[in-house]
């Protein structure tokens, strides 16, 4: 039990949309269920009070006890990680607009094409590119991280299937999975990597995840067996070869500058067509 | 507690990750937190005799109460929709290899231009956009829903915010926002759409996601006081201006058939530089 009236409720922090967010901090400093069921209690009807209009509170895991305690005072799942279950409740009236949980996990594809018209191509060492029959060349692919810029995903993921340094040079195209894993959809970028200037083009394969990986001829590259079919990502790798080898294709990376006001943002990228910048 | 023996390990899927799903129904089948904790562990034993890698359990929010169960033999939090907390547990050797988490959530912007040079624009009624002073004239815009194509995205959300009926044309630039909400990523695409042929193009508006709506000339579109900043929206703004108004900029869709062999990943799309096609 709190002790002081001001301790009855929730610190809480507002944001734009007249939501109000709990922190695991303060979740995980409730003594008990039944004292976390009475704070809870008594801020939402605060909240209520001062015209909000949607409430997230994040539950520790090593606090999943409460999770059932918030359920009964009306809060629904909206998303999770290793260390918490995030959970909101709808105050409005009308539907509930709180945004939706992240949509989509996002992969990329790195063509990158040496001075001698070859490209990078891998065969994987687990998973469904492994399975193919014949060994299934392919770029070398990565997933974006959260919180990770595209471009500097592609940078790290060559240097550490491949150990090559490159330099991002722009994105060629896209494939739009509508569902990929867990009823979450899939985009995945095709980008153009040169070496970095002065570099070793010699490839330090990352034994667990490349069961093998060369500099391939574009032109053998393209008429392997698979690249004839008409599926999307034989399509991409047809399309996405034809835009690294054009000058003025592909959307390019315009790097600007973090905004003052917003340090959680993190740094801010657009990506449009070189040619009008 | 389980009569036959049979029954005393769950269903469950293996995935080409050697990887094992148990459903939410069959976790929701289970008669007490006792009956689901000696079956949990009779089937891990199993599994990991099988030479599993990986273990996903879909526990329903409506049977909260086993999350600690789950946990007290070695479950994580993985993600969480509305209805269940997805939790797993990595049974190989070294790093926990599993796919992480959807990463991101997925924006469209609408730049649709009329016949007389005129493009769609909006003012938002709530939100940091609805904050600004003056009164802030944006192209409309719209979060992909999971499991949505992002041209139908753009479509629809036109539909729901000014009555328009639009066709999609083509990509015309990205920003990528490293830190949105809740620590994921945000893409947020600008896309051309134009008005279906022989469609109104009376504006009706959506009174309340919008506080405004108009046809405004291109010229003083881009002459408005904030595009004259070097913030990332403003330089969205205008590079993609000039790539709608230019014949051959930007990413066309190309709509595959779906893979009759895998129905799960719905409608499949690659956006590509058009020439080459």
């Amino acid at each position: 039990m709190c002790a002081a009236k001001e301790e009855e409720v929730f610190p809480s922090k507002g944001d734009p949309y007249k939501g109000v967010s709990v922190s695991a901090q303060d979740v995980a400093a409730c003594a008990s269920t039944e004292s976390f069921s009475q704070k809870l209690a008594s801020s939402i009807d605060s909240w209520r009070a001062a015209g909000r209009l949607g409430v997230w509170i994040e539950v520790p895991a090593m606090r999943s006890e409460l999770i059932g305690a918030a359920q009964a005072q009306g809060f629904t799942f909206h998303h999770a990680e290793p260390g918490y279950l995030m959970m909101s409740l709808w105050l409005g009236k009308g539907d509930n607009s709180l945004p939706s949980n992240a949509s989509h996990s996002v992969g990329m594809g790195m063509v990158c094409i040496n001075e001698h018209d070859e490209v990078l191509v891998v065969q994987e060492a687990s998973g469904p590119a492994a399975m193919r029959k014949g060994g299934f060349w392919k770029v070398p692919t990565g997933l974006v991280n959260a919180g990770e810029e595209l471009s500097a995903c592609a940078v790290r993921e060559m240097k550490e299937e491949t150990g090559l340094d490159v330099t991002f040079i722009k994105l060629l195209g896209m494939r739009d999975l509508q569902l990929a894993l867990h009823g979450k959809g899939n985009l995945f970028f095709m980008c153009q990597c040169m070496l970095v200037e002065g570099s070793s083009a010699e490839i330090r394969r990352q034994a667990e995840e490349l069961a093998d990986a060369r500099w391939m001829k574009i032109d053998e590259y393209l008429a392997l067996p698979y690249y004839q079919h008409d599926g999307a990502y034989a399509e991409l790798a047809r399309a996405t070869i034809a835009a690294a080898r054009s000058e003025s294709e592909g959307l390019r990376r315009l790097r600007l500058a973090n905004d003052p006001k917003d340090p959680r943002r993190g740094e801010t990228s657009i990506y449009v067509h070189s040619a009008r910048l």
